[in-house]
């Protein structure tokens, strides 16, 4: 939606022209705008709750400083993510002046994200090469709003270590676990918990992991109820879920 | 082991009430109890607030009426899933009294459900083939407390049906998705939503969706974020997250 | 068909020798040339109305200059797929003079390809990270003679970015729908269109993507009919069927 | 939209009541119908210019009823598919009057189709098992008033059999190519056609022909451009996407 | 052929007793007898130290009475795996005297096993639907002559059961661990042992779970060493390595 | 070719008007014959040396009895394969009297097929449960006029029954290996071969074997060279290039 | 061993030349070597006529020079398969004197290899990008002693090229048929064919070819019998069943 | 927590010296150490007799050298797996002093291992590019205490190369047997022996192996029983289980 649209939309109102639920009405229509490559989703916020996120796989660079700028302009804050460390380098100077990036979460925030002020979301891994994915969700749900409890390499291969975990747990609205491998750390944690378990499988592992296949599997067959799975190393969609769940307490 | 209990027993010890012994043997004491063929959570509840859920297919008569009749004693109530019409009717005799059995959901509850008392969760399914897997979510998450809104058959073939669902969605505090064939009503129902998605595929479709294959790896790999996914034909397990959710508000 | 035996065949015509039927059931045989690793197909125009194509990933460059001059001779224009940017480079001089190469699409075209007059097709991607292919698609179907509307990034993640899309497709004869990840635009497009819908997955997303089998799968499986696929990544056969479609009207 | 309102609006717009844009915008709302378990598109054919198609398969027979006599009244005819002999018999007294069952094909038509008007659609088996699949999308074809031309069993196996098709061939306007085990009639075809060439796998073959996985990747890498792809077994949208394209001419 | 009968052999025909063809014929005398349809191994037992065990599935009547009493005569006992509990109530007149069928594991024996006189064998069950499969495995050591414990559902979704288990594991010499689903108790069991773990997936499950290749690959993949794999359901390869195992103690 | 064109050729033979090789050439045209549903090669025999074979699943009554009615009065001899037993009883009065059917194998041969005479043929079977296929590929190579040697149940679980097979290999002109589970007998019979080795992949075996996956992995994959592979369960082929091989002798 | 060396062995041993030990000991003689790294088979060809042949991808240099050293001893010429020309520069001269590398098809050979003399062995490709693994079958071919004859590029998106192949196919004693992509040659090719045909699936091609699973799975299911199929990119194996099936004839 | 400091810990209680709150705490004391990344398991000895083992693939080289020092100090000896030489040649200086590694194994050992005194392992191999992954296998063993047998290159192409492993079978307690393309040795293997056979399929070969899933489901579907299965390329794991079932005896 246009500026100068809204300023027309709003002045009919204070005018009386328009019922309050006209306005409304019409805010909810057309929200985007088209740029060379892009349709940006300029009330997503307004209509979801959080801004559009940038995807930065394979977008050249000038799609992304592009992007950003856009969202940038018309958003409080904006995300961008797998974006690497290379890339990030070559675009820095490009990008609207407050941002920052988060290395090892491969993440870029744009604006001035809210703090973390709402209560825990535990971020667990079963073992430490699941971290980068981890800490994925960890900086978005810290981004959107989220206070973010970690604990690292607690996988079953040593099941006693789950007690430092369990304390944690009870303090916790939801869980994510990134597991690679087989994958059964989710298992275990969702026959113990009393909140969702958002379970994240990776690619780390030997042979017949498949990529994350393997783990991917083990979560969607999790014995324990209360699991729900997102795709293979998306510690995004862990994080955002995580965060729709924690709003809504 | 509840912690008032714990400090009894080391109050007992102190107190000379027990020996060294007893206290080593009931630190050891199991929440559960063993049957002929299955070994019964008894403290789940306590544990994820939750009863066990009994997961009745390939299980035999007298496997089922043991265990029902050993949780019905211990609980308040307990739930049933995968119960063919069939076998309920050969067991029905032999089960506590109390209970009601869900045919299309393929649900037993037996015992004292709670009443749904709080505020929504929205089940809609993309085919009216989709509905025996909505069922199953949807009574689950009534017997567990919650209540639920249905919407049949919206899919995205004619995405102006969305129009009667939006307003469901505001009210909504989850929403559960279930779809087969191209498995896309989460996509565009995660787009729009201010609210946790879970999606469930279905095994319904012709040749190439695999027995769900299709719709899971849609979902998985949905380009909204906030979708999050449970198992091929997995209603009860998306009802049960949904009612975890929901709880936490 | 060698050119001297072309030259006997019409001089006999001419001369009374041959009907005209006899001329034409003569120019349907062996009309092909033998390179030295090639069999190039020279009818292929006469026989399908496009001349033939050339598939250029793992071509050596001396098979590629070879191929392109053989047809280059033969035909008014040829088209070449797959031609990455730094083997161009470097067989650039060598090809005939008369050629264009269109970078993104990786696309060569020797020779004078008609002018776009035909009738609208559109070419629609879901994300930005699409766009490769989907320039291959419309390029192939300008250089084959029919006019091409673009609209970039209109996924279902953001369903309403669709209102931009309906005026153009109620304008066009035939619409290529160019999506990775979930590949769920084509069922809504489907749904809302009264034209063929051409389906191109592409090998861009997350993990379980599965570089390209899950969109695939998902438009294998679109609920709404009117849907065809072509392979992953295939946006010179998507370009080419909507040219055969709109050459058709 | 129930005939009687589309009455009124229209009498409203004659009277002066409406203009012509307000008529219009009337005409895109809410077009579907609530019904037990399902949610008819009842604009579907204002829509996409064909009536709603009901997938049959696993409907219970109240389902099938309600949602044909529901479109049987809303519209000048409506199609079903994939509904078994046995089905149809419990419920042949049950549906509207004017319908007529194809059993081979496994379609029902509800109400008074057009007459096959529109040039010729030829649709091709490569072996006398692939029929039933290829008289799906034959009567469909003709259902939605295109006169269909068959040629079976004519596999690559016998290539010399193409002789009595290439004369068809040059006749259709669309070609469907329906093939199980090595799938590879459609490269062939495609490589001597002028026209788009649907190919729809089958379910047809030995072992490793995997329920179609083998036709259905032979048909996507079809080595001849023009080849598009639908799902195994699908006739019905082989049918359907040939009568748009044949449509648009 | 046993060495000293070589010995005998050798001096036999330098005491010219037999002639050099004799010799020639007799060292490539065969271990096995030749029946209509089977080549039955009569040296097994010499070689690997247990007798040859049949595999029942889809053997006829007539095949399976003939390797039975062929086998039975030359061994002191034989093993039947898989076989129907109808098809054994048909062929069961015309098998040796002295055997006996163990319904829930399909298992035949016919002869003389020796008793169970080797230290303990652990046979742990997921859940109570992977019992078959468990006793198969356990009655498959019993009569290789190994002392079995057994215990059912202990699952990792309420992991505290596994109180109950562990004296048992401090017990045994190897464990087999039977499950379905997420197949994730064999990683946990793994962490916790001293001993060689022998992992059974079974094909109980929801959809995801593919008839066992989910529980499959979780236990390749076990985070945990010391965990080994064997076929889905294939309790007896489990149950015979792990008396293999036991023997060499 | 319809008769009285055959008559015409051949009368203009004999009156000089045609030369020998021209009515030759002739006879190559338009060999097939149009039935209800079947395109029926009637050539085959000239072309490829063996006449055309029926595969019969999936066929109607009708189809069957037409085509190899029709096929029957052009040949010396047609073969059926996969005609399941009770088929085969109800259509049994309606074929050509000349027939015979052989059930294990089910196959049908119609007419007089020529004398097994060309030198060995050996058929090799892992497992007694091979048994079906390997008779469908020794049926075909024997109806084809080659002497088959057959030997059962001589997998590597016991190589030392190989000592049986070694006389009858060196007699052997092809070597046909039937074999599912592991599949790893060609590659032990490859090793040892001076012939080319035909593998076979069946889908007999426990859960992972895939229905015939494993096995035909196994043998595509075989260490030593020489083996060459057909679909799983396609004995008929198997036995159908070994003739072709043999003939070639 | 050689028979007539076991006759002089049992002879020696009456005569008292040598103990019993000796004669047992010889028995067990090995017709291999021991290398550091290798066990090498020195009777290969004694046993299947033709010498090992080393597959030396994977391989370090030192092993290739010492395998290829001990087997050029013990033989006329040795092949190796799947060498990089980079690996070839450096070992090149620590290789015995006489030997030759075929760069395109990887594929060195040492020592004499007889003349190419047996009737002709027909190697086709679909395209030209399969040249590569064409060409390893036919050097193959060739070392072991067999005439080849190459026709490149003859696809059947131009079927009518095959008009150049029939000649070919019509002196040919076996035809080796290399295709990627839909892999449909070999069953057009198996059709007109009177000898076996061995199709060598590539991993040429678009997204949905998986690196060769679908011609791979095309030629598997080829309609046309008398189709035998390799491994992926196999040529050596083709060119080596070629072989020992043209020394048969 | 061993037993004598259980008791320890309540004695001290019951005299006073602990408050209950102490007891509560040690109670759930942790066996293990909180390092930056990683969560080091330092009983792991205590529990399963053999410490933990660090799988260093994807780890930092700062996690590395924190794990290895923690574990270093904690412990007699800890071993590293998939140790790249690159890796190590980085963080050699900041190890432990006293440590070794093993190249080809990729295997690093720091402190001081157990010398090599319980009876023979056995490890196999098919082919010379397997030995990478026995070596890992070997290695492992040796570190834990067991004597090791080696022979390579002994696959089932040439058989008769058995006849030098069968007297080192007969010396082995276990025998592990690695190997790629077909993976058929485990299973000729697993018929001859009588002792446990670890069989470990390597991602050796051409293309149809798919990096190792064939000789991964060749193995799992081994005739012979006695046939147990690791992951893909895990010699690590095979040794290490090995060894376990060494110390058993």
């Amino acid at each position: 939606m246009k500026k100068d649209s809204l300023t027309a939309l709003l002045r009919g109102y204070r005018a009386g022209k328009m019922s309050l639920r006209q306005v409304r009405d019409r805010l909810a229509v057309t929200p985007y705008q088209q740029l060379a490559e892009s349709t940006v989703d300029l009330h997503r916020e307004l209509r979801t709750g959080v801004p559009e996120v940038v995807f930065c796989e394979r977008k050249t660079d000038d799609q992304l400083v592009e992007v950003f700028c856009a969202l940038g302009r018309a958003h409080r804050f904006v995300l961008g993510t797998r974006l690497d460390a290379a890339v990030y380098a070559r675009v820095q100077r490009r990008l609207p002046e407050r941002h920052r990036f988060y290395e090892r979460a491969r993440i870029l925030c744009v604006g001035n994200p809210p703090r973390p002020s709402r209560g825990n979301v535990l971020v667990l891994t079963a073992g430490s090469t699941d971290i980068p994915v981890a800490e994925e969700a960890a900086v978005v749900c810290e981004l959107l709003g989220n206070r973010v409890e970690r604990c690292c390499d607690v996988g079953v291969a040593g099941i006693h270590r789950l007690n430092t975990v369990i304390p944690k747990m009870r303090r916790a609205r939801v869980i994510v676990v990134v597991a690679g491998m087989d994958g059964a750390l989710p298992s275990v944690i969702g026959g113990l918990s009393r909140v969702p378990v958002i379970a994240v499988p990776t690619s780390v592992g030997y042979g017949a992991s498949f990529r994350g296949i393997a783990p991917l599997l083990t979560m969607l067959n999790a014995c324990a109820p209360g699991v729900t799975v997102v795709n293979i190393d998306n510690g995004f969609n862990a994080g955002y879920i995580a965060s729709l769940i924690n709003r809504r307490c």
